[in-house]
């Protein structure tokens, strides 16, 4: 075994150019999930999707239609008694505006000096790329030594709609040992990591409705309110002055730390100083009396993701306008729940919009938070693939963002989820110049080699 | 004399389909100020208009360049020892977005039922028709019984930035008894309307700046302030329990109303229940203690004309902003000015942003607040002229707008203005479907003949 190893990981290095090649093909597919105009894209990347999955040899490789964009399967049974792995991952990428902030084109793929930038590039199309260059490297030596079933699908960046249909109406295809995902990344270059829990989503958008169309601010301004002003004030009540979201009963069902949790915690390096120099503000903020990490792992928050209203173009109009929208979204922690919080915004807005006002508030999409065990036999696999290659003990640590698919299998198909993938902190996933660290990456593809070679010790 | 006015005002009786043709044609042009795309159009309605006052045989015609968009001049001098009027308009409009609210094209004037509905119909082109086509009646019956100095700028919608600076350089050009200013609309159809006072305004743009670039709401959600959220904060605080402004001194130069102004402008019908059918909303809003007709002609208020951030766009995006930015804009009362609140404004911010933000506060455009005396000779025989048309006394109120060459004039060459013209308050100017009520505008060309015909009576 060690032999194949070595060959694998030999074929890695030899072949680096060629893998990169082949990422920069799927990244010029502009598949942007959530705008119509992008449909035809959407195909294009699960047909392309598909294609490796074929040129791999995997079986029954079939893409599936859903409501919206299609999920590819394939999979691998060929070591029979060898651990099943559902490997997951997503083909859609956030859209690329504002597009004025690129320095070079989302779809152009650019190499500036250790990073690939494009949209897409870190969330996930990389991370594919590195799971099937793995798969390609123990194919070509040796043989691929645990079964494996893909589910890749093209909606999670809107909210994985139909993922839990599709899971919960083909349990026996994906039945699976455990699941790997790479849709998480480490705390740094030199820190590999393995995540434990994600945080949930709540995604809402309010709409304040003033006069039916929009007025001289002159000939009405003193005995109108102003539908933007009225949703600035509802949106400054939602936190107090201590940092906390003040929606009736939002932290009821928070599990708080444990001691032990925290004092995990505060083993990772990432401080303050690490946050102020990520973000670029000028001063970190949160709900007082937790530490950064624990702020964006371990507690909820609510955002404006956008915010909306009356003439917003160069120079000035003289109006009050006749709505206001925002786009607020909440992170959620075990054991919130989405529809929760929207119930809580209702009854926050029912209390506190004056009555000078119309409201409306949409329940977007959103995702249960969830939490794995640290202690399963293929995270363990997993750890010391990364201990392999990296020489450094990896972190264990909680994310922030959310991973719908994490808590659907936990919930559908009864297994754990192995969390981890290769993009950094600063790779500006969903904002503009996306990017990859490549050497990063390239280790990432050879941990990958190590992990499924380490699965089949635990027969 | 009694002839000359009789066959005037014939006159204008035959000829009403042929003023409503050239009334068509002027509307046509797009001549949009704030819009750099629309240059051109702003040309040719210059142009338009400088053969307008040609066709009246006026002298002296001439389009003056300024630093951005000309000035039409023209004059007639033939009645020596007669008043001299300036007569005011502006051909410029406000621009037309939101599009898809108009139910017609905003540059082909369409007729629906008794109105005419076009953009800048009512502010101000129809007017400008109206004065011109008095002017026309006179002419060809009789001849003009006044001494006539046409002012018509391009930048009334964009804050007549060079208008001052054109006056001040054309003092004895412009030199005249008192002005003409018909770009203050009636009180209701049947109620003809002198408007004494006009509100200033102070136009600013708030920015406020988060991370240097837009950063995932999951990654960072919790340690970063979102610069949406501290824009609603700010603005949330702009406005007390009791509706009054909190920017520090922002009433000190507020000249309270004398019990006998209170009165008299407790004449006007317009109470809480016309506020409330012309605006539409579901209750009105405003500082405690006044009276609707105070609050829009006395008191001085705060808006909010627009607000972005983010991702505005369907569906959702987990981002934390990178800026929010509002328009907010002041109208003022005497003896505010525009530039105290910019500073009172920018106070206000250094004592309440907080310090995990930027900020930058730009000033716009602003313009003075005015007040007239009523007993003028010319405003009477203004005041005679609407009740020979309606055959009621005119009302006399505060206007909530913005008239900045009325404080140019007062200030540069030292005239007061007879401020009133033939727009209603249901017209929308500035807001989608804009429209002109043409009896009013028919019954407004007869009252501006007599009211030239009474000014020759004040010799």
């Amino acid at each position: 075994m060690a032999s194949q190893r070595e060959a694998a990981i030999q074929y890695v290095r030899k072949n680096r150019e060629k893998f990169l090649t082949s990422l920069k093909e799927f990244l010029q597919i502009p598949s942007v999930s959530n705008d119509p105009l992008h449909s035809s894209d959407i195909r294009q990347a699960a047909n392309w999707m598909a294609a490796q999955l074929h040129s791999l040899r995997m079986q029954r490789v079939q893409i599936y239609p859903t409501m919206r964009h299609p999920i590819v399967y394939g999979e691998y049974l060929g070591v029979p008694g060898a651990p099943t792995v559902l490997l997951y991952g997503h083909y859609d990428v956030q859209p690329a505006e504002p597009l004025d902030q690129w320095k070079t084109s989302p779809f152009d793929p650019t190499i500036r000096g250790e990073n690939l930038y494009a949209r897409g590039v870190s969330d996930m199309k990389g991370q594919i790329l590195a799971l099937l260059k793995a798969v390609e490297a123990l194919s070509k030596n040796g043989g691929i030594p645990v079964n494996l079933k893909w589910l890749i699908e093209g909606e999670e960046e809107i909210g994985s709609m139909n993922l839990g249909a599709f899971i919960a109406n083909h349990k026996d295809l994906l039945a699976c040992d455990f699941a790997f995902n790479p849709d998480a990344g480490m705390l740094g270059e030199d820190k590999p990591t393995i995540t434990y829990a994600l945080r949930g989503l709540a995604y809402l958008e309010l709409r304040v409705y003033g006069p039916p169309t929009e007025l001289h601010s002159g000939v009405f301004g003193g005995v109108v309110h102003n539908p933007a002003i009225v949703l600035a004030e509802l949106i400054a009540g939602m936190h107090d002055s201590q940092g906390r979201v003040t929606l009736p009963g939002f932290y009821d069902k928070v599990r708080e730390l444990t001691p032990e949790e925290r004092a995990e915690l505060a083993r990772i390096p990432s401080d303050e100083k690490y946050y102020l120099e990520k973000t670029g503000v000028p001063a970190l903020y949160g709900e007082q009396g937790f530490t950064p990490n624990e702020l964006t792992g371990a507690r909820p928050t609510l955002d404006v993701n956008g915010m909306i209203s009356g003439f917003t173009g160069s120079g000035t109009k003289t109006i009050i306008p006749a709505w206001a929208m925002a786009k607020i979204s909440c992170r959620l922690v075990p054991d919130q729940r989405p529809h929760d919080v929207y119930e809580q915004m209702k009854r926050y807005l029912e209390e506190k919009a004056p009555k000078t006002v119309r409201w409306e508030l949409v329940e977007m999409h959103g995702g249960n938070p969830s939490i794995s065990e640290r202690n399963h036999p293929a995270v363990q696999a997993f750890a010391q693939a990364l201990e392999t290659v990296w020489g450094v003990r990896p972190y264990f640590k909680r994310e922030g963002g959310s991973i719908p698919v994490v808590s659907l299998v936990q919930d559908l198909l009864g297994v754990e989820s192995v969390i981890g993938g290769f993009g950094l902190p600063d790779d500006n996933f969903h904002g503009p110049n996306e990017k990859l660290h490549l050497p990063t990456w390239y280790k990432g593809i050879e941990a990958l080699v190590h992990f499924f070679l380490n699965l089949t010790e635990l027969r």
